[in-house]
């Protein structure tokens, strides 16, 4: 299935035992409209706040209910937050996790002395103006494949951190940056830490050139702050 | 001042005994800032639940700060929701109400068969597929200076019910339906009521060719239904 979701009242995908998850959310619409327990497992983790508008899941169910009954059905047992896009049967051997060829994320910032009431919880309010050029010269050494260890969580448990970071576009429209990333996959908060460096470059923190020197020190200390995640979004993943 | 605001968390614009306004808001935040009660006045009232990224008020004060000061402090005091986007000392004689020239408001629809998380509380959603090309046609016959009886409110207490609607555009956008309309000024729940008819068409309820019918009328049991609110937004107002 896809799901699409706010991240704003859930504490992240991730089943967690004192806060509420997506996961729990929507295991407990499964198990009541099939009277059955299931584990539903998403392509990745989202972190608390962070929202997905392509969020592929996967779960083994036994039903005698079509498709178009499961995704009615379901859908009426969500919150308005969450809701399941599409939904059909995985071929052999689908895993949501390891066929996942590519994702992307977009992140938005609003770069404006006043804040927005329409975006509040979807964007990044920055006030000081940042530098677009200085930010996209700046990302241009993250682009290919590197070991993204500057920009990984200290808690990232990946065994390989090298990723492949196949496009990196920041894109100004009005008082919105866009920056979207595409690659055949992310380590945990890679991103928001990604981010948060480009926007230090952005505010004369870090220089342009800083940025291949932070990748080369595989050094999380290295760069910029971890950015927050309501700019974050998960747009797509390619099987 | 010029105002954004979500309106889902309020009773729309106009103070009211039991229930919170944005108007009581905005009144809270600036009493206290300013340590006098004021009251301010917005270009028209938006009903509960309508939004607004460009609504303009105005209110009397007697302060030795700043526009920029008043600008930062208030929004500082303003709940995340309610944001006041411009400031500036009115010109002798500026009426927010009577100065208007010109309204634009957009409707979004959602015409999908699956709803969305990430729009919930923005747009109206429609299942059924609407006829694009009959709205299309039918707006045609609404466009120009008119006698909208048909589309305003029962409890609309305008002496005058004729208005001047200078632009009605349909746009698709994805599975996304944006209805913009301008006009010298709107009666109350006339353009809610505009978008109800106009679906009505879209659905096949109503034929293009009708809309000139219920308008003619002066009649508002012939029109569509109106739109439920969270879809509009107050986009514009040129004085």
């Amino acid at each position: 299935m896809v799901l699409e979701y706010v991240g704003a009242n859930y504490a992240g995908w991730q089943y967690q035992i004192n806060a509420l998850s997506i996961q729990e959310v929507v295991e407990t619409a499964l198990g009541k409209m099939l009277a059955m327990e299931s584990r539903v497992t998403a392509s990745g983790r989202t972190d608390a706040g962070v929202h997905a508008i392509y969020q592929p899941a996967s779960v083994d169910v036994n039903t005698r209910m079509t498709d178009a009954e499961i995704l009615k059905g379901l859908n009426s047992l969500l919150p308005k937050d969450i809701v399941v896009k599409e939904l059909e049967t995985a071929p052999p051997g689908f895993s949501v996790i390891r066929s996942a060829k590519e994702k992307t994320y977009r992140y938005t910032i609003l770069n404006s002395p006043i804040r927005s009431a329409m975006d509040h919880g979807r964007v990044w309010w920055i006030i000081n103006p940042l530098d677009l050029e200085a930010m996209t010269e700046g990302a241009k050494a993250l682009l290919g494949e590197h070991d993204f260890t500057s920009f990984r969580s200290a808690s990232c448990t990946a065994g390989n951190p090298v990723r492949s970071l196949k496009r990196l576009e920041i894109k100004a429209e009005g008082a919105k940056l866009y920056l979207e990333f595409t690659a055949n996959g992310f380590l945990k908060q890679m991103v928001r830490n990604l981010v948060g460096t480009l926007v230090f470059v952005g505010l004369g923190k870090i220089k342009a050139v800083g940025v291949a020197e932070i990748l080369e020190a595989k050094d999380r200390r290295m760069a910029g702050p971890c950015a927050p995640p309501e700019g974050l979004c998960l747009m797509d993943v390619v099987y």
